[in-house]
């Protein structure tokens, strides 16, 4: 069978995240049941990573396995028709058959947006996040000194498994204001469940005078979910890009 | 009392246009719920215009005339807590006592966006329209050189009346194209029942090739509205600004 990457850009609102699950809609079952009914075969669309139930992607990667006698134009036709609205499959790519979409991904970019002008955000409501007060980007900034690089990021992760590593490397955080939006962008090798959010959280916390810059040091070494700020909401957040 | 002019952002999706209406869902309906309960005695709030069913405002502007304790900023305030997340009051004025959002109205702009990409456009859907085919930019140009100026529009109307006037003058109308966005945009003193979005509909009609751009001046002779292309659909139409 022919090995396909695949690059997804979908509006998380109303699915329960990206897996597949028995009686919920998910991207990853929306995709199969479109992929397999073009194929007549059972299908495994493996995903870079997971995204959460409310997370958005502007390009999820994945890779299938499968047998169409359709050549890669018409396959991204074919799914596209069949998909819903809020999930379009941007590109279509014959890769080795090794390829993976998850083992082979070196790195993530994840952008997180929140709302912090006067009014409300009308039009894109559903892609961004409006905080009550305004957060002073200064202590975000330096608080984000601290969380970049190589560290154990257990307490930030939600059910951190005790088997697994939970040593990251986050090598890019920016923080930038460009009118209304205040945008963090995260680039690193890997995230654990809901670290992007929880990262998120604690600097607002730090970025609304609640919690100092240093403290993100005091979460490294206790690895305590509780002394860390909150899970920002998911609507915030999009998957952007992953690196091969 | 006190003459008070908003400017109204809205996502007219799920509302049947400005107008109020018994037992529908209206943004003047909205509008004016939420001022009667601020300050207690009925309102009429002016829009400078009816947008139909499913047509957005980036900035609609009303007038209203109402007795109320609080300055503009907590006006706005209140306003905006109980207003539903898709409308929002961006900004409130103290007006002169004449001042009528409707009669005085110099103005408008109105903007029409298609999508033009490969994909679908899975974030901004409810704001742009899809057509299934590219059309031709330099004939709706020619197309639109036609339609500009001092017209009886009364075949771009739907329903037109046949004792209120129907001339009106558009007095520009751009056609951009910016990545996959192609954007319409129209200034008036005035528009019709559906005549930005018959206009549109003719245009992309003259850009597919179905109708030459000369043929605008056969519908403004006929006046008849069946000469003119389909209307098109009301989620790619936004009112931009209201001059004064």
């Amino acid at each position: 069978m022919k090995n396909y990457r695949l690059t997804v850009r979908y509006d998380g609102t109303r699915y329960s995240g990206w897996e597949r699950k028995a009686d919920r809609d998910t991207i990853q079952g929306k995709l199969e049941a479109v992929i397999m009914r073009m194929c007549g075969h059972e299908v495994n669309v493996i995903g870079a990573g997971r995204t959460d139930a409310g997370v958005h992607a502007e390009a999820m990667t994945a890779n299938v396995h499968m047998e169409t006698g359709l050549p890669v134009c018409e396959i991204q036709k074919y799914i596209n028709r069949y998909l819903p609205e809020d999930i379009c499959v941007t590109e279509v790519k014959e890769v080795p058959e090794r390829f993976h979409a998850r083992y082979h991904a070196k790195g993530k970019t994840y952008i997180y947006s929140c709302y912090i002008g006067n009014n409300k955000p009308v039009f894109n409501r559903k892609y961004i996040y409006a905080p009550d007060f305004i957060p002073d980007p200064d202590k975000m900034k330096r608080g984000a000194e601290y969380m970049t690089g190589e560290h154990d990021f257990a307490g930030f992760c939600t059910n951190s498994s005790k088997k697994k590593s939970t040593v990251r490397t986050v090598d890019k955080i920016e923080i930038k204001i460009s009118g209304s939006e205040l945008r963090f962008e995260f680039h690193g090798n890997g995230f654990l469940y809901n670290m992007v959010r929880i990262m998120v959280g604690t600097l607002l916390k730090i970025g609304k005078g609640e919690m100092e810059p240093e403290e993100v040091n005091h979460i490294f070494e206790t690895r305590k979910r509780s002394d860390a700020g909150p899970t920002a909401p998911a609507l915030g957040l999009r998957l952007e890009h992953v690196d091969y």
